[in-house]
């Protein structure tokens, strides 16, 4: 039993949009990610969307506005909400979903899990 | 719709070992709290139990060995197994728990959930 240094496996990737799951804790799955530029627009109709910045900063875009997080700060997008993030530069975000979250064949869900 | 800035949370309140809500998220409360000395060993029967540090330093001590998290480290104590958070210095953490988990009777869960 050891500790997840988050920015330890963060070191061991460099591609953008491609969360790594670390950890797992009561059905759910801890992820990180690099993410810069724009994703795409999506939702996900059956669950919110944790998102923690680590490093750097993005912009949580919606139809009714936008959040701008920095490090330690947290934001949820409401299930079924659309949103697009976007990072003009490099950020480190922590995630959190369910584990075996159905793919709803969406691109921004169509994404294999990865553990790190 | 705002940003969860963890550090003006924790601001807001100066007790140790008295987590605050401060979101929730597909049936967990997020909660930030601030913690030194040490707390009661004890254990979650059915839930694990997540802990980021957030400043500080904490050990999570175990029956079968100790665990101690700096800043960006992540722990999850799996449910069931008996463990004790120690924290020589102040420290601040991030706690993820399903929201409405039940109160078993033992005092490490028998604090009010306050929010913040």
């Amino acid at each position: 039993m050891e500790a997840i240094n988050l920015a330890n496996k963060l070191s061991t990737f460099s591609e953008h949009w491609q969360p790594r799951t670390v950890g797992q804790f009561n059905g759910n799955d801890l992820m990180v990610a690099k993410v810069k530029g724009e994703f795409v627009w999506h939702k996900h109709d059956d669950t919110d969307d944790f998102f923690l910045v680590l490093q750097g900063r993005i912009t949580i875009q919606m139809r009714d506005g936008n959040v701008t997080l920095g490090p330690g700060e947290v934001f949820v997008v409401p299930k079924g909400v659309e949103h697009r993030p976007v990072a003009e530069e490099e950020a480190h975000i922590l995630l959190i979903e369910p584990s075996n979250t159905p793919n709803t064949g969406d691109p921004a869900t169509a994404a294999a899990r990865r553990v790190v």
